[in-house]
């Protein structure tokens, strides 16, 4: 806990970047690529796949191909090829959630404080693999990816759903070789993820690690969605989804990210951040540029990301996840969770009002009631969503010890 | 209870317009203003004062005159000049708080609910008051108001704060004739209003109700109206505020009221009128349009706020709020409140995220600490921060209950 909260008051950036880009400044402490628990440089892999006349069928009907999938690997494969753990990221995450891509890199991938030799997720044990999902900008097909002709997808990129990234992730790990996963584990989106696979694959799945997540987008979460896309959509430079020759929507994209960033954190943890300091002054000085530090810091926020990010997958990824409902696709919750054969890790985090420990609870119940085995930790947290990220300490503990009991005890099989 | 959730789920809009204007539907029911619990047929005044070279000097140094109030009132002052009420409004509401302009308006004023003979603020009894807050632009001066010279304030207009809508409406009261209110009350940013003129006036405020509301707008607050702002100042109509020629910054202000509103209900009351329902469709279409009702419903009353509310005042309005903390204004909440000498209804909502109960509490016990005499009731609602528009019937009995003993009983005097 004091470790989190040092980080979190000096400003510098976490190793989860995916959601707590929440630096004022880089990360310039001495991480190093090679300290003896990173997982050292690391170099993406692509895997294409689905050449039309093989394009994969999406949950729309519509057809994807040829696609690619980006990907990185930490640890080693072992000759069973029984030790794979397969890592999912969330919204604005990637591919790259340990190591560092040079030896200049300022910050490492976005889970480095759970992923490495000695880790949470133990690559000195574990074959650790992550990909960027299919409809994301930071290397697998997207609607900002080139088409055969050379033109960008825009808004011709088929809706996809959270069900057709796992299809998406399940080719890559037939490309690898990987019968089955000893673990499929993620946060927020990346719960969404790992829970959708035991459900498609049960015989494929050993365990699941569900962090911070829901089994089902609620009307809020679709409203906090739909007014982020509006801020796209009503940005003129957006152009129907159009803007690859030119700039994109910028404001629009900041402003979503902005409301998005508000539900990651907690009011506590703004509170003690920011509370209602002054930015750069001393007393109020009555003009409308912002006045207080919270301001800027959303500002900066919503800048930083507009670099980064794709507004177009902005709202491809938001459209997958207001589709996602467990209950919906298969019936019902418990449907659904007694289709997997999986062992479950549930946590969830007192300060996360996005997807609070009332919908962690949800699924625990399910899978009790279907008789499957379920851990579930509630940690309390003053750091809201992001805590998935941000409590590394206190999960590492925690997920080191639910992998080692996987093979234990009773399985659902 | 039952009354409220029927209301709330046929989708008639609620009194309280101010912020619930959640109805899809306009309110066609014989709501009349010929009945004897109404206040029937009511005209708005206009008070204007603070001509120049006398103009107000506001909390930020600047000048502003002349300054014009509307208001409204709403039953009987007595011959002593004892019984006035003065009702605050919130953000995007008016002083047209109860009763009908014409025969033909389909709603009432925002408060009809709780304003009339025999209701909560018993006009029978009590001479009612309510003033559109400087800043806004439902006919008091704001940043859509022309000047001398014809044009209109735009961006020109000061920055006001809390205190500075306290003072004008104190010209207002000044005006009537009327030294002493028997209640000041107000919910939300209305409850901030109150508990600045029982500081600012304690000799002229016997009592006050205070609903929903807090003592400082903190980090999270600032953080939601400052991406609202933002979007406002990101749409190219904005034109730094001057667009009064031509088309308002329709887009920015309707993305900044849809992120309002989420804040004003909870995600309890969101699931249940909409939950994951589709809008006018029996699957999902998989399109990049809205899938889902409570998408429809944002956007409505993101279109509908746009025809009625100027982006300017919603900058300035939101601003004051922000501005707000009684600690920083008056050394400590203690020490604003040992200014005062009404005593105090406190009210808050279960479910109200925006300004939950234990920001009330923070009030209640810095009133008990400096000995004032408060009342406390925090009320179980499934309606978030719009509960205090939506609970007028359990809202009712408390404010009687409360305006009946005002005489009785330690007074802090």
């Amino acid at each position: 806990m004091r470790r989190s909260t040092k980080r979190w008051y000096n400003g510098i950036a976490p190793g989860g970047a995916a959601y707590t880009d929440n630096g004022m400044e880089e990360n310039t402490t001495n991480a190093k690529a090679t300290a003896v628990d990173s997982v050292g440089l690391v170099t993406p892999h692509d895997h294409t796949f689905a050449d039309p006349p093989d394009a994969l069928t999406l949950d729309s009907g519509k057809l994807l191909g040829p696609i690619t999938v980006r990907y990185e690997t930490y640890g080693t494969l072992d000759a069973k090829r029984s030790n794979a753990i397969l890592i999912f990221h969330a919204l604005s995450g990637s591919h790259h959630a340990a190591g560092y891509h040079s030896l200049d890199d300022k910050r490492p991938g976005w889970w480095d404080d759970m992923i490495g030799p000695g880790k949470g997720f133990d690559t000195d044990r574990f074959y650790v693999i992550c990909t960027n999902f299919i409809g994301g900008c930071n290397g697998s097909t997207g609607p900002s990816s080139p088409r055969a002709d050379g033109t960008r997808y825009g808004l011709d990129f088929p809706l996809i759903t959270i069900g057709d990234m796992v299809e998406a992730q399940r080719r890559v790990i037939d490309h690898l070789g990987i019968e089955t996963l000893y673990c499929a584990a993620g946060g927020s989106m990346g719960g969404m993820q790992a829970l959708e696979w035991a459900i498609r694959y049960p015989d494929r799945v050993r365990s699941a690690v569900v962090l911070a997540s829901t089994a089902t987008v609620t009307a809020q979460g679709i409203a906090f969605h739909a007014v982020g896309r509006n801020a796209i959509m009503s940005d003129p430079a957006w152009n129907r989804g159009d803007y690859y020759g030119g700039g994109p929507p910028a404001h629009g994209l900041a402003i979503a990210r902005m409301i998005g960033h508000i539900t990651y954190l907690s009011e506590m943890s703004l509170g003690r951040r920011f509370g209602r300091t002054l930015q750069d002054r001393a007393a109020f000085t009555y003009e409308m540029s912002g006045e207080f530090q919270v301001e800027s810091y959303l500002q900066h926020l919503g800048s930083r990301f507009v670099e980064s990010f794709d507004a177009n997958s902005y709202l491809y990824i938001t459209k997958a996840m207001d589709y996602y409902d467990l209950s919906e696709s298969y019936g019902s919750l418990q449907d659904a969770l007694a289709r997997t054969r999986a062992k479950y890790l549930i946590a969830s985090f007192t300060s996360d009002w996005l997807y609070p420990s009332s919908q962690s609870k949800e699924i625990v119940s399910a899978l009790m009631q279907v008789g499957r085995d379920v851990s579930y930790v509630e940690l309390e947290s003053v750091y809201g969503h992001d805590a998935f990220l941000l409590e590394s300490d206190r999960l590492t503990g925690i997920v080191r010890s639910f992998l080692n009991n996987v093979d234990s005890g009773r399985t659902g099989r």
